[in-house]
């Protein structure tokens, strides 16, 4: 988060763009300072901002607290809802400088750019009633519930027919229609809507299916879009697929563009504050929100030219470093994008 | 189907076993022919056999039906539920005459070895309320429940953790715990059976970053075990790992062992009927099934020697075939098998 935002203040003076930058706390380092996930006053700034960024929230110091008080559910998940931020938008791009970086052989990723539309604040994920009960003869139940409404299903395939228009012109529908009610009705509403989108070519899949056809074959896809469950999975197993998680920004936005933008990964507990995480995906987070929540196309694409440029000059760091590549740090990375100014 | 039944009579009079193999329909072709996906005769079949061979039920000719009256729900997902069959194993194994039909690298997948134990009768697939209602205002809204008791969750627990015990002694139990509750139980309680299997090495993965490891480094799992909707999912996945879907088969077991065996492929409606299937998953589910249910562990390993002494010999059916490599077809992959006998 350190490199990013010094990438956004140089940015923002270079084009004027007259940006106030704001920053407080949210999820672990809240609880810790404030003993609550998202403090009143976090809520408020991100109520009145005309974008947000985020860093990853949450780690094992916090995991010992009751659930509804983790920095995932509190902090996370209270923002993408509270904000209404229900259209998640998670590339999964190979960077030709990386090919060597994913498991999967080079041939069947080179110039692989799938966008996951996952719909992200309703289905199970805050589906009521929810919880842990006792049954008669005292053995316990934990429940949730799925559930999707036609018009919360019309509202994220709009987002996703958009983009699939604006991109390769093919949307994939990816729902358990053999087996789950809630995904039938999904399945009905998406087929529904493609009349308004003569010019894109819609396909259905089962989510196991498309869990295999990402494996196998992943360039079949253009822009896909799904739930919020099974949008986490696959953007996950999708982004895992380029080898290059730590590339990878992510926007949840409102219906009005108003967004969030964090990287797709997480907080790597494991090489927390070690100079070693790989600022690219937050530094990139940046360029797409300025692209889709501040209007400022060119300062984006003047960002990820940057980004590109220190792939070309070989900088990498750990994580999406070649066996015997030199390695560079967290600051080294930010160094360098801003040298690219 | 035809080959693997050619195969069982063929181990059935070699090693004497009397067996008694009977044939019912079910899924589309019952449907067809009866009206309905799980005849009464079927049924009674299905009860009274020590073990069922399965082939795959669905298929587009039977889609536009009532989702309840489909081959899948009204089939396959009714015999699962009345003969009780929750333990689902599905092998990831990566044959080594086939390396090179991995998408993955092959040293990323040279040994593979995982087996997912997946919960077969409960969770979302089946649980209650369900279905699509109409909201105040008109709209419709689909709805699921998700649920798990703490005795369904130990009882598949159980048998995933003897089954890592035979093997590798690891076990990795997959959820969504940081955000639902179901899995909150499912974590508590599988944590808790950890003490009885001090020799079995535990941990827990939430289910995106299970689908990211599976592609980014397989090879780190043994035995998974999962929910019904998880499990659908993470299986898939990781069968494609291994480049030969086509080669896996997989058992659904009672409390008692008795089980139905059947290919983790679906029905691949694009080549039925021409010859061109790989039976060999099916013929490898006659062994699984021989081994399991059946206590005949030679005759089972007889098949599976079969089998692959029929790959080093070089024959492959369309699926499993290197570019360039020549093709055989379903009866002459069923040949090859019988002549190693
Ligand atoms: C941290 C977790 C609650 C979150 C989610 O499941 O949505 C994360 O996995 C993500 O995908 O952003
Ligand atoms: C056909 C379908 C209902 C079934 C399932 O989802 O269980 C299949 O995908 C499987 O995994 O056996």
């Amino acid at each position: 988060m350190a490199q990013a935002s010094r990438v956004l203040s140089l940015v923002n003076e270079k084009w004027q763009l007259n940006l106030a930058l704001e920053e407080a706390l949210v999820g672990g380092a809240a609880i810790d300072a404030t003993g609550t996930a998202l403090p009143s006053e976090t809520m408020a700034l991100c109520e009145k901002a005309d974008a947000i960024l985020l860093g990853a929230v949450g780690g094992p110091k916090w995991d010992n607290l009751p659930p509804a008080e983790r920095p995932e559910k509190a902090g996370l998940l209270a923002i993408r809802s509270k904000l209404d931020l229900f259209g998640n938008l998670r590339p999964a791009l190979l960077y030709p400088q990386l090919a060597d970086a994913s498991s999967l052989k080079p041939e069947l990723v080179a110039g692989l750019d799938i966008l996951i539309v996952r719909e992200l604040t309703g289905g199970i994920y805050f589906g009521q009633p929810r919880g842990i009960r006792e049954l008669e003869g005292g053995e316990r139940q934990g429940y949730n519930t799925y559930v999707y409404s036609e018009s919360e299903i019309r509202r994220i395939g709009k987002v996703a027919f958009e983009l699939a228009r604006k991109r390769g012109g093919r949307l994939c529908s990816v729902d358990k229609a053999n087996v789950l009610e809630v995904t039938m009705l999904w399945r009905e509403v998406i087929q529904d809507m493609a009349k308004d989108y003569p010019d894109v070519e819609l396909s259905h899949m089962y989510v196991d299916n498309a869990a295999m056809q990402l494996v196998r074959a992943p360039k079949q896809f253009d822009v896909m879009v799904t739930g919020n469950m099974f949008g986490d999975i696959l953007s996950d197993a999708a982004a895992m697929l380029t080898g290059s998680i730590g590339m990878l920004p992510s926007a949840s936005l409102d219906v009005n563009g108003k967004g969030m933008y964090e990287p797709c990964h997480g907080s790597a507990p494991d090489i927390a504050g070690q100079n070693k995480a790989n600022p690219l995906a937050t530094i990139l987070s940046v360029a797409m929100m300025l692209r889709y929540s501040l209007n400022q196309a060119e300062a984006a694409q003047a960002i990820e030219d940057a980004v590109s440029r220190v792939l070309d000059r070989g900088l990498r760091t750990a994580d999406i470093a070649a066996e015997g590549e030199a390695v560079v740090s967290t600051t080294e990375m930010g160094d360098a994008v801003i040298q690219e100014f």
